[in-house]
């Protein structure tokens, strides 16, 4: 009881929650509640699908993609043009892309970027297996999508030069205006970007 | 993939997550990301904290609180004073006095407020339990300690009506500023409260 929350279940069971990204001590407290509330219908099945993912969830020999399978669900679809890659910082950057739906090729998930500050060096990234890949697998294009931080540029510059004597043509994603942005809350990079990147009306 | 989010395991993790107060589907995703990077750490930890929560966290027959025994340990502790009841509507608010460590009483946990919009009547309460609590247990004091709020001062009064023929004497907290509090910033009837219950200095 040495913080007043119902004995030790509870208590460890709030501290867990509170380590989660987004909560807090104080919302980790609202959610332990709200879980023992929803005992059958939130709590159990949480307990149950974070048992099944920390079981089954693996990293996709092939692409670094997270899933239940190695090669992956998207390396695997028969659907998807292998002849494409785009490579992204994340997951959660490969799932903004799905989401999208925009893209209909496979992925490359780099698990970050370089960094000179954080010490991140190339081969602590997967950027071996990535050239491995763009040399044997009859790829065409490797499109560059780490965020527009100057990390992410650097990333894409190295991986652009290690890429050169491959043959396979490399692109990035357009910088402009957000679709529904508004001129006045962007910066002076995007917008001087937004106007060299100008198109025929 | 409906949502590009790996496979049925983790969007079923994001799902469940994301009903979590205080975490949407963003929040969620990025929730399920730092679980699976921390797989051994915090991920199997909270299945299994949830599990053994779900499993033994009880209600306390005698309070309300929430506890892995019953009788709770605060019921059960020879240390708290049994002839003084803090009347609270939530088990977070036991958590917040707990925390004050400004009362070393026992509790009574009504589970909610009277409410005639949302149809709350006193034995969809914890009340009747509180008035057998009050009548034969020796208790000197009962502190109602519910929200400063229209239903919580309903409820306040109608338990006041209740206990009238116990000769057990009713008090409740203080309004007044909250310690570090800007006038400024205070409405009216915070002001005029404080005011009413101003002390000599
Ligand atoms: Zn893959
Ligand atoms: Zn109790």
């Amino acid at each position: 009881m040495a913080n007043g929350q119902g004995g030790p279940e509870i208590e460890r069971l709030i501290g867990l929650l509170a380590k989660l990204p987004g909560l807090g001590p104080r919302s980790a407290r609202r959610a332990a509640l709200d879980l023992i509330k929803k005992r059958d219908r939130l709590m159990r099945p949480l307990a149950q699908a974070l048992m099944d993912a920390a079981n089954h969830i693996t990293e996709c020999e092939n692409c670094g993609n997270l899933d239940a399978c190695s090669p992956c669900n998207i390396c695997a679809a028969p659907g998807r043009d292998q002849a494409l890659i785009c490579v992204v910082q994340d997951v959660s950057d490969l799932w903004a892309m799905e989401r999208a739906a925009a893209f209909r090729g496979t992925y490359h998930v780099l698990g970050g970027t370089l960094s000179a500050i954080e010490g991140i060096r190339p081969e602590d990234l997967n950027i071996a297996r990535l050239i491995t890949r763009a040399s044997r697998d009859g790829v065409s294009e490797i499109i560059l999508a780490m965020n527009a931080t100057v990390d992410g540029q650097t990333t894409a510059h190295y991986i652009t030069d290690q890429l050169s004597g491959t043959g396979v043509s490399v692109s990035r994603l357009a910088h402009g205006v957000p679709v529904g942005g508004e001129l006045d809350y962007l910066d002076d990079g995007t917008i001087s970007a937004a106007m060299k990147s100008r198109r025929p009306f």
